[in-house]
């Protein structure tokens, strides 16, 4: 009786110690694993929305959530850029997450068998070779892991879905075909938010900073000015619209270097004097998996 | 007799003196409504998918072809970006439609008799404040049109559908309420593509163009210099994944100017020198709607 209550409590402790970490979708989504690969002992909290997902961490629901900025074949989040402008976040680091679509049936299940299969659009797309060689007819839902719990739902025998591996394991399919996307280049780049800063350099970082300039001529040629005159590496910049104004954009930049750095502080600061807005969104180690 | 064998007649000539013009979506889709903005004479035909659109453009099956390309407050359209380098064709024209969603119900359904409402996820958001004000519970469809046609086909008297007024007229249904939208900063602007370029400066165009540069430090600075120091304005500059490597871009650029114009035309001499890659999509007319 004594050890069993001891257990209990043991179980509370590595429960409090486990890391709240926030993602939109049903367990068994790729942001999901892209968390359990950073943070192996991370307690993952789906939400609905991503604006749930930013909320959560205001609310201090969760200590970092996990969201997804772009995918090297489908491009940028759209929707993450404007909330990353909205709330009063931090970027803390970035996750790069090789997507492998896996195909998941019932156990028992041959490929033969299978009529349909389920998935997010953008994943039936993204496979659309392997859809088209078995003649499977593809039906769109709103979630990859959500297409693999509605087939274990319905247990049906004749449809398939597209998912992680992790999904597979979630909801007891078995994962008939691995890999089966296009395009092997296919990684989506996640980044981990909170509400505290990085301030520490560690010698290898990235800057996330989002700017707005006016409308005149060579406004943006000016803004990144700074950057190139001090041979500063931008690795990205996306234009969102302002919605403010229509046809009026705010763009959001990564370049190479903490802001800390002397180099990177000075071209801000002259980034400052060009530009109608300005937020940076933090300075976080850049991941061991970026591809170049 | 004769008379009607000649009306046969007349009416086929008018059938095919009709410019055929292909979007991507269901009839009443706010593609549609650009169309017939753009010809009134159009024969509006419908495809599934945006690749769809563009094979019958080249299979020579419509003339023209009218897409979205940015809506002011969602940003860009992907997948229209990565079309537009694939395939062979030539911008011709911009339309900038004002996105008005209305609540379409049968006709004698009341505002109080509604508990669900069907539409495009995008639709719901951008309408989420006078869903919440009447309490409805929404419900995603993959295409404003078709929410209208499914509410009709289902004879609910207990739905709504949030679609364009083009919709409801199509689906004989009644327009309960007008411009529900959160936001009336709400344009979407369409590309008009076709086989053909158009030639002759009009004296107000507007040039769009792909490029990719180099991944070196400056490279998008140095690329955006031949427009700078000729003053030439750039009005949009959009970056999409390459697709052949992860972390590398195209970036998609609109300035104003004709390519035929002496200014336009060294800046792109120019800009060929430190690019990887140029595709000149076209020069076009800017639209007398352009909200700047």
């Amino acid at each position: 009786m004594q050890n069993f209550l001891l257990n209990i409590k043991l179980l509370k402790t590595m429960h409090r110690e486990k890391i709240r970490v926030g993602f939109q979708g049903e367990p068994g989504a790729y942001s999901e694993e892209a968390i359990l690969s950073a943070f192996p002992n991370a307690d993952p909290i789906g939400y609905r929305s991503f604006r749930e997902v930013f909320d959560a961490i205001e609310r201090n629901e969760c200590e970092y959530a996990v969201i997804p900025i772009e995918n090297s074949l489908e491009g940028a989040v759209g929707e993450v850029h404007d909330l990353l402008f909205e709330y009063p976040l931090m970027v803390r680091g970035e996750i790069i997450l090789r997507v492998k679509h896996n195909l998941l049936a019932l156990h028992g299940v041959t490929i033969n068998m299978i009529k349909n299969v389920y998935s997010h659009p953008q994943a039936l797309a993204q496979c659309s070779v392997f859809i088209n060689r078995y003649k499977l007819n593809p039906i769109a839902v709103y979630d990859t892991a959500g297409a693999a719990k509605l087939l274990k739902e319905k247990n049906d025998k004749y449809s398939a879905a597209i998912a992680s591996k992790r999904a597979a394991d979630i909801y007891g399919l078995n994962i008939l075909v691995e890999g089966i996307e296009n395009n092997t280049n296919n990684y989506t780049r996640f980044l981990i938010i909170g509400m505290e800063d990085i301030k520490k350099p560690t010698g290898s970082d990235k800057t996330s900073i989002i700017f707005g300039v006016r409308h005149v001529p060579g406004a943006l040629y000016k803004a990144l000015e700074p950057f190139a005159k001090r041979g500063i590496n931008l690795t990205r910049i996306e234009s969102r619209p302002s919605k403010r104004k229509p046809w009026e954009y705010l763009f959001y930049v990564d370049f190479e270097g903490h802001r800390l750095d002397e180099k990177v502080a000075s071209a801000l600061q002259e980034l400052q004097q060009v530009t109608s807005i300005i937020k940076i969104l933090g300075s976080y180690p850049i991941s061991a998996s970026q591809h170049q």
